[in-house]
């Protein structure tokens, strides 16, 4: 990261008609570029509704390959505005191999590469695992102009795992296109504060910039919070949307990603020796030593 | 955890004389049994001033062995009040080889174990690399007669690791006892609230309790912030101290960490094939896939 990025996320609600959506997205964007974003990230699956709250093969007629059809007007987006883009969208492999991708758009257009979904939920409302394989990409950072960069999708925010990796390799900014509301009766006492807490806490461990992007509006039943943030690496959070369309700015400074690493030299006293239950998907305790 | 906990955490300034704090310490906890506490928790190397923010052999000579004489006192105060109980001491084993520990004592004054501080700081104040071996007691989550319970210490708190290695052996409960502050010109913007954010994230993520106890007072040029806190398994924080000494109480609930697991089925969908750079120090990016 050589000088400060203005990074433009766009909340957006979704309509039934795809083209609306994208054009939508792209007019938001734009204003986004005019106020001086250079890096512009939408939703999880903004071409559309959120069609995972119901399981309906016909809606794998959605997905589409990469480089298709909006992977291209991404890029061409990219190339007009010459900013770094970031798009999510439902992706075709073949017949019955679909991954829920987010892509990555050079300034000027080239494809620099793909980041598929990772953690799959199958949630009330959230019925991902008929759709999506989890994701074969590993944890890509990308080396964009602007800074490094890594682009995973929605319930990958709520693992530690994937957020140190990302350290680990580099990256100045995890950014999650996210696609998370409520459903009528859901029993949580404050989903946006519970959500947010657990990125603001992956960027203090990772000591990096992290955000997410988030769709707003009633679908059906189904209530999308945005609440779209941005949160330094010391997890104060600089720029937060309320629950209404709108572009969100921020301007990220790569001196404050170096002094916070310099300051609290996290990285400096790992020990992935002791770490091996992580490869686990349960792990059990030693008898303590007195026993 | 077979039915609701009180947690009791002491948070103490330490002056100069061993005995003086040990003593009011031990007061302070029988205050804590006396308003309903059955798990009291004591702070980081709560038996004296912080000697780690110097760098002087002789302080080796205030470690001791466990079992050991403060060691038997802590078994002794959990006897007397039937409370479980933990405590945080200078360890040593040899010449030469010495851990910051904490011990956990069972109600009946049994010494059930103890979890030796992992990650071990060298920061302005903070000069524990010359003092302290790093820890060999992997994470081990105590099985006791009130919940399971881990206790790593202070810099511990700041890495996502243990907490999910402790999470994956079923801790409903990890509490860090903890001696942080400030000291003149740091530049902190706020640093209490980074510190309590990384521990929030870590409750989201597991689904357990976290708590962390605190020291308080001006030791030499340095500031012990307290702010002693519990958050629960979604992140809220349901008690919280501020700069002065005094013992924070708080329940913890059974049902609240199996409702908050069901809800988010974090564990469900963990990709452990997928973590290996995490048992890496640092990581390369793949090529992106375009390139």
């Amino acid at each position: 990261m050589k000088r400060p990025v203005t990074l433009g996320l766009v909340q957006m609600a979704m309509g039934p008609d795809r083209e609306t959506n994208v054009e939508r997205g792209f007019a938001l964007a734009r204003q986004a570029r005019e106020r001086g974003a250079d890096l512009i990230v939408f939703p999880e699956l903004f071409s559309g509704r959120f069609f995972c709250r119901e399981l309906d093969p016909r809606h794998t007629a959605l997905a589409e390959s990469v480089p298709g059809p909006l992977c291209d007007r991404l890029a061409g987006l990219a190339r007009e505005l010459e900013a770094v883009v970031v798009g999510s969208l439902f992706e075709r492999v073949r017949d019955g191999v679909y991954f829920n991708t987010a892509v990555v758009l050079e300034r000027d257009g080239t494809l620099l590469g793909r980041s598929r979904k990772m953690h799959i939920p199958m949630d009330p409302g959230y019925l991902e695992k008929y759709y999506f394989t989890p994701g074969d990409t590993d944890y890509p950072v990308f080396r964009t102009s602007l800074l490094d960069l890594a682009v995973p999708t929605c319930w990958d925010q709520w693992f530690p795992e994937p957020a140190r990796i990302y350290g680990l390799k580099g990256a100045e900014l995890i950014v999650y296109p996210s696609a998370i509301g409520t459903l009528p009766g859901d029993p949580y006492d404050d989903a946006v504060d519970t959500w947010r807490v657990a990125m603001r806490g992956h960027a203090v461990c990772n000591a990096l910039y992290v955000a997410a992007v988030n769709r707003v509006g009633d679908e059906g039943g189904m209530t999308f919070y945005g609440h779209t943030f941005v949160a330094q690496p010391d997890g104060r959070v600089i720029a937060e949307a309320g629950e209404d369309e709108q572009v969100l700015l921020a301007r990220l400074d790569p001196d404050r990603i170096a002094r916070t690493r310099t300051l609290s030299l996290f990285y400096r006293d790992r020990r992935p020796e002791t770490y091996r239950d992580l490869l686990r998907q349960v792990a059990e305790s030693e008898p303590p030593m007195e026993a």
